[in-house]
């Protein structure tokens, strides 16, 4: 199975490449419906091949807040599944039809752990992401603390 | 020398640590001085020995916003170096005169391509940090939602 462009993957040998296709599956999801709801055990990794995912997280367990859309084939998801404690941290779902390649954890691991050179590009790659998006985040945080100053100046 | 318990390290075998110890210095720094600054390239992972670190971040370059304060003997600091593009994100400053152990990036990245289960662990670890990190910021995020939301509805 050709594999689409994924940050998760990058610098991985073809070799290392075929053997993380060999544990990936499609998987189809109807417009509208979830991929996985924040609190989920987290289970698997998703790989976007067609189709649209956004991802929100609720406030006060009704509001929701929209934190990402994916729109890219080869964009990576879920990957709450390659660190403990296996939860979920928001919630995606398919804003279109879409077809997506997941990954089961365990099998995943068994990978790692076996190929541990792959493990550590798989897991460089994911604390790369994960600095990004805690920078990003934290930037958000700045900004309405900068809002609430200058309300609290004038 | 005998590291102390650092997440970062947790995992490692006997011989690992070994290695992992032999590349650490002793690293003094007095009361009041930045360990490094928001936006310095990021060339050393630190671990806290003795003393006190806390980390701030700047608003408009002039206000300090305190993001954490480490007092825990084996808490470890200053991991964007082992994360591209090696930049610090937050500032660090020692409240009190600290003893640090100091680890050059570049001699951690030879030793976790020489030995990648290492590599591996200490990625695993690293990411795991992160993702709680991520979430905590999230949380506060959620917080200054809630917040404006409440103000506007009042």
């Amino acid at each position: 199975m050709q594999l689409p462009t994924c940050f998760l993957i990058k610098g991985l040998s073809e070799k290392q490449l075929d053997h993380y296709s060999g544990i990936s599956r499609e998987v189809q999801i109807k417009k509208g419906a979830w991929v996985y709801q924040e609190g989920d055990a987290a289970e698997q990794i998703f790989m976007l091949r067609e189709g649209v995912v956004e991802f929100m997280t609720m406030v006060d367990g009704n509001i929701e807040i929209p934190v990402n859309i994916l729109r890219e084939p080869g964009s990576c998801f879920g990957t709450s599944a390659l660190i403990s404690p296996y939860l979920y941290s928001i919630s995606a779902r398919c804003v279109e039809d879409s077809m997506l390649l997941a990954v089961n954890r365990s099998k995943l691991e068994v990978l790692m752990q076996e190929d541990s050179e792959l493990g550590y590009i798989i897991m460089k790659n994911l604390s790369e992401h994960l600095l990004e998006h805690l920078k990003e985040t934290r930037k958000e945080l700045k900004l309405h603390f900068k809002n609430l100053l200058k309300f609290m100046q004038s």
